[in-house]
């Protein structure tokens, strides 16, 4: 039997995402569409116009899209909500819906919040433990797991494997991101056509930020944040999708080039130890040309759950650098959400 | 009575940049469009496309391409020659005009000799000193000034007053490369539309070392190389021209960002002095608005001879992180070759 | 003594024109720059992202944007108005300043009245004529002469001279429009990055009407509508400005390459004749290269003001293809309704 | 048992797309991958670039690639060979291959040959018989069977079922087309980027030319073209793929539109009823979207094997217009070679 799951913003870019994403998902299967008030009452298909260029699911075009409201939890039997919604009404929204069952969430409001879990399944799994006191410090059935922002993504699952072997002082990162991440009409052909943007709002905050949490220990009823600093430079190219990293890293300890691309390629975590449904079989693939990972040929790998990365080369001791490549809107966004949802299951939290 | 020049390589995409930044020059007038076999003997216009949006200016069309042969600094009197052919041929061609009179090159051949001035105007021209040794040591009557890579400008010279004021420990960079710096034909559109290249072939190594030169001290008869180390990752992204730069420094002393925006805007050198014909009012220009420089808007700044900096942040004691943009073919090709001829002759080099 | 003019609309793409357009024009001066009530208040920089590449002119930035009112006509001492507002509020808002002083129009709304001009100044300059009409008709004191839509200036201008010289039977025309056309965040980056769209709103329709209302005959009281039919297919392309067209048209009588290229290069209307400001002093150019025009290099022609024509083949018999291009948001918008008021001017009727 | 092949020019855009359509073919398989000396003797993966977003199929990589010689067909024991060789040298090549066995090729050289059967599996299946004739005239044992131009692709099979059922009088068209027709390097970005081609060399007279010929009538040893002419105007735009085509058609019987998208969507051929392996269920899929077909989301329908067509208008009595898409390296050019060879084998001719 299925878990049924309901979308929250299931008109947005990543709501796409999710619906194709879980299209024959083997434990979960969509029973609720919803959306803002002008979508609600509508066949999705009118409701929204389907963004990405698969085709679109059978079965959803003809499903009615829900006013975003809590009654829609006993009315459809949901077990879970994946919540794509703007982060400005989050707050809320979420919060009412985790009081009854679990909300698997991609956006930020509740990232760094102390109780509340932020999770790369193959990075910081024990994370989830976070629970038992979310939902002790707030009185809900339900609770709320969160995964980090694209950027830090394509960011942290690579620094896992070198922290652990190098260790970390410092963080240098320049993204060159997908146009896609900032939802199907965040910018303006007319501001990017022959152009770079070398700003995205509140995004350099993130990425140097919600890392730390990530990479931190689990204290009891806490997050010892990782004590390196991460510094990032984040702008806008004209790509539909796949983020771009180049990250400067000053390690702990010396390594080889050859040692950085073993320890890249042995990582593996808790999804695919549990093989999980939507877990890549490689988390992290080392790409041998000298001019890959590129966003048209590598974002797709893994099923676009897969961090491709490159470029690896040694400046002098202790001195690395490479660039990584993630779909923004699988890996870093619905893809996150629902692997984050699988381990849940797995660890028997839903 | 204005001086008599010669374009190597006169049909390409920086060769037409030196036609284009001549036009009117109140010190030099073309005399001589030099290239390939398969271009000499033809009409300016059959052998070559103008790649730029300007208009092909009046008399060039009509000009006859000669073979690159020294013969034709006799017949046409020539008093100097600007290069922009590429390196594999440069070694022989540019020595053979320069043993006859100078030589103000593009190309990356003959930059990290060691008796050869590598100069930005703004930064190092002290460095014109080394003329004296190059003569002496070659014994040529004319000598080879080179200016350096695109890449290399719009780093260094935003670096020079920070270095000035703060002194720097290190500098990572990473580059959003527009697609002109490969030339007309060197970046097939299938490469690139809706794709980043994460690779241009040396052009890491060349942001990495030329800039320690000139940043280094001219002693007696040798440049001592500036010690502190850059690290670079150099990408390609679908800009037509400009080249956008996210630049990580460590400085030795402290700084608040209204300091940083104070030796930017302050910084002046010797064409801004001697009011060089080609010399940018302002070297670096500071952008206020939060999304600034971008290619589209800025690259054009100073007549495409000023740098823009912004995005100016401290992320903790001596972090700082700016993001500069430069045009790459006019400051950090053309442009730079003849402000380089500027300095030269204003220092009664030439 | 300039005349004082008001812009509706001008914090738009169109709105930007008109400002840049009107930069040190002889006869008219800015004094009053109107928008809506989120705009109002603000001053111009503060309302309006400036999107065009060249500099702000200088005071623009400082101006207060006005709210939509005719009391500013007054207050300003306003003697005309452009107007780039959004169709379907123009009805009433252009109407009501109508009533006091000339309005000339680059909104669809009032184009296809009986009453009103709708002028391309080289076409059909004697249409003026229906403003007396009008103002009868109206009661107004001032008037409305509105100029085509974009797609329709491109095809109707070298229409012209083909009709005058072999007449016509049928055009055919097939369109690839600029993003610029949609406004600045008209047409969202996902939508066309590696796409084209068939489909523009409403344009096929204009492209079809338009032209034959301007090269109708004025009769009496009414424009009698030129005769044959227009049946185009408008598409969206990834080109920042510049609209390509490629129109097929059937001749009554029979041509040759070299005719048609004499009467393209030939043709010169009023605004010629009388040396207005803006008035390219060729309208149409003739490209020799068989791949031109295009969009990148040929869209500034005579200041943006210039169409170009190519491509130009007989296929059989009276059968005629070419090639035009226009800027769509000066030759086709901003420039397109300041040469209208020049020619009014010039007409006495200002 | 699979009939063995050989790919001619296996290295380039559209010898890759035959590479990646075979792959798991039901009646074909890949024996011998030939190309120019260059490549000749080196492993494909070190030969070739893979321009395609798909992984390469295993076991191509290693593969090593031959010489052009007709000594590969014993080698390897041949049955048949795809071409897409460039066609200033398919003459000879093309030839000697087929003294010997079947050649079904992309190449435009034979195309337009009395005796070379020019074939769109759904529109002239047919034509095969010139097959007959062409080996008594040339006294080989194999024959050449090619396709159209992808241009031609596009236009024809759409116009098929109108010629079938409304009769046509004209047809004037106008394309954008893709990038990769051109090949991987054909079109530099500098060439496109905020840019339109008008022109692609010898284009408009194959789209002219090759469709009367296609849908002309076999009388015993010719092909008696279709008597209304085409009018071609060829257009390249920044896609990837995906030829989009603007088709004006006057008929020789009034339609309505509801006519029209029946005839589209009932259209079938013997791929279909024969259930050829690359042949779509449907040749023709009707948008009924008022902005599709678009590239990005339709060119690949059918696996790149349908033609989509929508913006059916009618504009007075007999005159119809359509957009159609389709994909130009699969069914405009190897989907379209496989699809012959699967017909030639059906009949029994291979």
């Amino acid at each position: 039997m299925k878990l049924k799951v309901g979308i929250l913003g299931a008109t947005g870019m990543v709501g796409q995402r999710f619906i194709e994403q879980l299209k024959g998902h083997p434990w979960f299967e969509i029973e609720a569409l919803l959306a803002s008030e002008r979508s609600a009452g509508k066949k999705y298909s009118d409701a929204a116009s389907w963004y990405l260029t698969s085709r679109i699911p059978s079965g959803i075009s003809e499903m009615v899209v829900e006013k975003i409201d809590t009654k829609v939890i006993d009315r459809c039997k949901l077990d879970l909500i994946f919540s794509a919604i703007p982060s400005d009404i989050a707050k809320e929204i979420e919060g009412s819906f985790a009081e009854h069952i679990p909300v698997f969430s991609n956006t930020a409001t509740y990232r760094m919040e102390d109780d509340v879990p932020l999770v790369i399944p193959e990075v910081n799994p024990d994370h989830l433990e976070l629970i038992k006191i979310q939902k002790e410090n707030r009185g809900w059935n339900g609770f709320i797991v969160t995964n980090p922002n694209c950027t830090t993504i394509g960011l942290i699952i690579p620094l896992k494997p070198i922290l652990d072997e190098f260790g970390i002082s410092w963080v240098n990162v320049a993204t060159m991101q997908a146009l896609s991440g900032a939802g199907y009409a965040g910018v303006p052909s007319m501001a990017i056509v022959d152009n770079v943007i070398p700003f995205i709002r509140n995004e350099d905050e993130k990425a140097e930020l919600e890392g730390l949490k990530i990479l931190g220990k689990l204290k009891k009823k806490e997050i010892e944040f990782a004590d390196f600093y991460v510094f990032a430079s984040c702008n806008r190219v004209m790509v539909r999708d796949g983020h771009t990293e180049a990250i400067f890293v000053n390690t702990k300890r010396d390594f080889s080039i050859d040692q950085v691309k073993e320890v890249f390629s042995a990582f593996k975590g808790e999804p695919q130890r549990f093989r999980l449904p939507t877990a890549p079989e490689r988390p992290i693939v080392v790409m041998d040309k000298e001019d890959r990972p590129q966003p048209l040929f590598d974002r797709d790998l893994g099923a676009g759950m897969s961090v491709s990365v490159g470029r690896i080369r040694r400046r002098r001791e202790k001195l690395l650098k490479f660039t990584s490549l993630s779909h923004n809107t699988i890996r870093g966004a619905a893809g996150a959400s629902i692997l984050n949802a699988e381990l849940a299951r797995e660890k028997k939290l839903i």
